[in-house]
């Protein structure tokens, strides 16, 4: 078996296809922005196509590969590899895409949901190593999570365990997720839950002096403009931002009761929001878990950075070899 | 190693001590009320002295028994085997309950937190038989909980997971939970909410056709008041009891959201409310899941009946043979 691993990584917007060292470090990687509109045959092949080139380029044959781990937004069934339902990308809806790659390649394919890859990722190459119980939550547009257990990923039956993002936090909510039920962690907390937000706060009567155009389309209020926002010390940005804190903190106060691990690790894009974010969501966590803290709890910020998605894709080779 | 389990259930009225076959049956038990007037000394004492009363008067000796088995309310510290906090009994912060039996005993003693032992001593005699991965509640006074990942207690870190009933669903709730903190399912959903509810319904002009003496004491309504209410038809009880429903059927589905289980058991005190009950908490979870279950989930009631304290700390010797 080789020492080098192979990560693929399906977003809405890039397929990453990566090889690293054992340790994580990218030795080389390409990225395509054209997958989405592919037939599901024709994305397989680009993936195939692109780990071969990839191979080649850098003077390698598959045998010097440990295997190739693919992350995938969406819910996989683990154990059969396919993908039960994904919203990034068309079709797929019970899709053998684990097999599909697997008819290509002589080393173990693995495919997983992309939170559970990234979860793994920090857990083997980033804040959480030398832990063995570990929670990684990934905020951004949505939010997704993985659970570390006695060092492996723990998926449930299905394998869609940790989807902390669509528990009910605040059954009587206004605001309705994409799963259509009200009060999730990810309907109030994230991305998603921004335009809504920025608009209410504006019904309300606070003004915001960030310099929006006439007419603008608040449905593209985005972590981006919040974190201007921020950046100019926007009173109505700073707001919203503490709510996410806010709903975040209750969030990892319930996986704190439900887990006890011994840390959890943040990451996502809404992550840019920077320490006034992170300082508020501890401040959330710890006034509520109080005297019910009996061993330290870490609360850490994802240390891999960008490439996450892809590295925490090719460590999934790590939790067979 | 003999092949006789015993178990000591420590609860806030009985401090109950059983023998049982490996199956679970019970061979003989004893239940003391007193215990809560005694020092720690005096307690652990009355526990030694009743297990060995108890081998005695089944003429068995120590090398019969396969181990000791203890289940205390409250917050364990399990690899130490400590109370840390128990709300049952006076006194009892850090202390070595586990060691201090031991010191009596050559068979290995083994203490953990009541739900924990309930939710094993039902993975292993009970509804939960044949199944690996299963999250037990018992919903009473307050709601408890044990997961079990693998055929094994998950605990984490410190012993304290599985504290759903501490998850909190609603934020913004008037509802305060004794651990201080609004909104937890513990203090929505149990029957430490039930007196605020029945007054809070009064108050918006419902009435209960319940029998209630002048200047009633509105504290002291219970599950089994209205059980009562419920057999009469009092719409208002009725209320109550589907309100409490609402909120565990949310819980169990935040459950299902974490950790992706392949079975659900609910036991406790207000279970006695039936069919009428648990219809609407799988309603709720099933209205709330839909489409995002895969595999079937089971929700099933525990089976082990009454005993099942002084059961499931009978079974934790089961976890380390």
């Amino acid at each position: 078996m080789g020492n080098i691993l192979c990560g693929v990584d399906i977003g809405g917007t890039k397929l990453s296809v990566a090889l690293t060292t054992l340790d994580g470090v990218i030795i080389d990687k390409c990225i395509d922005c054209d997958h989405v509109e592919k037939s599901e045959c024709g994305m397989t092949d680009q993936i195939k196509f692109n780990i071969r080139r990839m191979l080649k380029r850098n003077n390698l044959t598959e045998s010097d590969l440990c295997g190739i781990g693919i992350g995938c937004a969406g819910h996989i069934r683990f154990r059969d590899g396919t993908i039960i339902t994904t919203s990034n990308l068309k079709g797929y809806k019970g899709y053998p895409l684990r097999n599909t790659i697997q008819q290509g390649f002589s080393v173990p394919v693995t495919l997983d949901n992309d939170a559970n890859a990234q979860a793994f990722g920090e857990f083997k190459f980033g804040a959480g190593r030398g832990f063995n119980n570990m929670v990684f939550l990934t905020i951004s547009t949505g939010i997704g999570a993985g659970i570390i257990i006695d060092s492996k990923l723990y998926r449930g039956m299905t394998g869609t365990a940790g989807e902390f993002g669509h528990t009910i936090i605040e059954p009587e909510s206004e605001l309705v997720c994409t799963c259509g039920n009200r009060g999730c962690l990810m309907a109030c907390a994230c991305g998603m839950a921004l335009p809504h937000l920025f608009r209410k706060k504006l019904k309300e009567g606070k003004r915001s002096s960030l310099e929006l155009p006439e007419n603008f389309d608040y449905s593209l209020v985005d972590g981006k403009l919040l974190k201007q926002g921020l950046d100019i010390g926007d009173a109505l940005s700073k707001e919203i931002i503490l709510d996410s804190a806010r709903y975040v903190g209750i969030g990892i106060y319930n996986i704190f009761q439900a887990l006890n691990p011994q840390l959890i690790v943040l990451g996502g894009g809404l992550l840019s929001w920077g320490e006034f974010y992170v300082d508020h969501i501890r401040k959330t966590f710890y006034d509520l878990a109080r005297d019910m803290i009996f061993d330290p709890v870490e609360i850490k910020i994802s240390d891999i950075g960008p490439d996450a998605g892809v590295i925490g894709a090719a460590s999934l080779n790590l939790e067979i070899c």
